[in-house]
């Protein structure tokens, strides 16, 4: 009996072991295919945002450095590219609404600069194609810059003595000092402003990198259709989308009516006064979205859970359970890199008296 | 006749060396007068500011770093210490008036943070007694943060997340966060932003440390009375004098009225209503002049030659020739030290949403 009760145990054991082994195996396995399935669907940052159009070298990017943080080219001296994409606030400026030249309420939100040369356009509309053209523009915005001509910004970026920076950048040019060489450089030193984070070594097959709780998350996110939209290597950004399927966006985020904009934000339709763009809006990336707050165009939700459950009910019609927002929300915390260093650490502007 | 020739050959050549060696010694002589007159009317930098009124601790630096970023205690979320005083600008912000809350124009000139708690006071007419005072008054300013009452700031520092840093900087206090505390932990940093020069490095002791112009321009800026405002560790901030003695300031500078001021700059007068006090201002320090243009009250001159003539006219009757004004600036440029490096590299903030 007593060897009986042991071959017992000893098959109870057994079978206990196999089936943590085949326990283990199948979420090994569950594992394998979740990430899997998420590489079909996300791409790790690339190394570099450079592109042919506009050639880097280092020259550029530590001018277009300078001149990210030179607020003397404004009309008031204290906008600048860094006004609205402080290092401090993970590369955007922590404010639902940012605010412009001379101190005026703008009507959207300012998002990260991290990893924008990556989205499809600039700007909440899409009116910019580049990170080039939304940093030329800015100089002559009378929200941005507000200079009247590209001839007036010139002469202040000559005038501030930058005039030997611009001919290292651009050697054997006619005229280095030039709105075009300004939106250049700027971009070829916003292209070097990605943040590689957890789910980059995740997808690369670190699955340590991630939490379970995480890739809860991750498997919903796709699951529940959150990746229709925001997929690719910054989860998002590669199109445009009605903001509110379900129902009016205002209705479930509080967004005011805008002054600025005369009414309710339309999106891309004050771009292109055409009917089929209103309330249409550029698909945000999500990388470092944990770090970005508030959220939407508006910004007119302050947290990031609350802004998951927007989303799924005015995107996809599903209400969300208090785990699923707590999995997504894991998810899109592995989003979040590092504040790049050299940009943490900001540039001494040439000395040059300005006079406002 | 050789032999002859030879010999005067050598005697000329040994009365050459003499007089040369001569030549040395007396410049040796006059290097080190001139050092032991300067060691009589300046002081190297000491190597702390920190004094035991405001007791300081690494966590009480780091949180007072935070809080001279922090923009979202102010009402329009974009004013902070660092709007003023930026790293980019040599902790000043290169405008001739500074800009405060929502973009209203100021009516002076914002003096670089470097080396100021070493001051006699703080303002242009000293009515802040310490760098402390200034960051807590800042707070109720309409023109910096736009708070009504402390109770709002502080409120706003709790909901943006501060309380635990608050906690660790100001530990077995029952109400860590407060405005008190906020002044404290900003003085304990801008304490840290001494920065040592070239110019020390010859008050203790080296000759090589700065050029001979540099010396001239010593010796004149003493001979001259230079000295007699601007002396001691920062080389001036250690007393009041009115500005313009021998004409009104503002027909050699240029300077407009001033709406905010309702006419006039007239200095101390403005904080203490006694007409004795009129056009009364606290005697700048000059480390760093040259990286902080433009110069005076209100910025009304752009350049530090400029400057310099002004100020000899003003105030010392005296008009400087061109080689004066060329060592005199050569010795103020011995003054420029570097921008702190912990200084330069910005923190990031925490991450809290904030509505505006």
């Amino acid at each position: 009996m007593t060897t009986t009760l042991l071959k017992r145990g000893a098959l109870s054991a057994l079978a206990i072991a196999a089936t943590v082994l085949v326990g283990l195996a199948v979420a090994e396995n569950t594992d394998k295919a979740l990430l899997e399935r998420a590489r079909g669907l996300f791409k790790p940052l690339p190394d570099t945002a450079h592109v042919d159009d506009y050639p880097h070298s280092s020259e550029r990017v530590e001018l277009g450095k300078k001149l990210f943080f030179e607020s003397r080219v404004s009309t008031d001296g204290r906008m600048s590219c860094a006004a609205c994409h402080s290092p401090n606030y993970y590369g955007a400026d922590s404010l639902a609404l940012s605010v412009g030249v001379h101190g005026t309420l703008l009507p959207r939100n300012a998002p990260t600069v991290f990893n924008t040369p990556l989205l499809i356009a600039q700007h909440y509309g899409g009116n910019r194609v580049s990170v080039e053209e939304q940093a030329m523009k800015a100089l002559l915005s009378p929200l941005a810059y507000g200079n009247k001509t590209y001839a007036e910004a010139e002469e202040k970026m000559r005038s501030l003595g930058y005039a030997p920076l611009f001919e290292k950048a651009f050697p054997n040019e006619k005229e280095p000092v030039s709105a075009e060489n300004w939106a250049t450089a700027i971009g070829a030193f916003e292209r070097t402003l990605l943040t590689p984070a957890p789910f980059d070594r995740y997808l690369k097959g670190d699955q340590q990198a991630i939490s379970k709780e995480a890739k809860i998350g991750l498997e919903k996110f796709m699951s529940y259709g959150c990746v229709g939209c925001h997929n690719g290597s910054v989860v998002g950004g590669q199109s445009y989308q009605k903001f509110g399927l379900t129902e009016d966006y205002w209705l479930a985020t509080g967004s005011k009516e805008m002054a600025l904009l005369k009414g309710r934000d339309k999106g891309k339709f004050h771009d292109t006064q055409k009917p089929e763009d209103t309330y249409i809006f550029k698909v945000p990336q999500l990388r470092n979205v944990a770090m970005t707050p508030p959220y939407f165009h508006d910004g007119s939700v302050a947290k990031l859970d609350d802004a998951v459950r927007v989303m799924a009910r005015l995107q996809l019609g599903r209400t969300l359970s208090d785990d699923d927002v707590s999995h997504i929300v894991a998810f899109l915390n592995t989003l979040t890199g590092e504040v790049p260093a050299h940009f943490a650490s900001v540039p001494s502007l040439p000395v040059a008296p300005y006079r406002n």
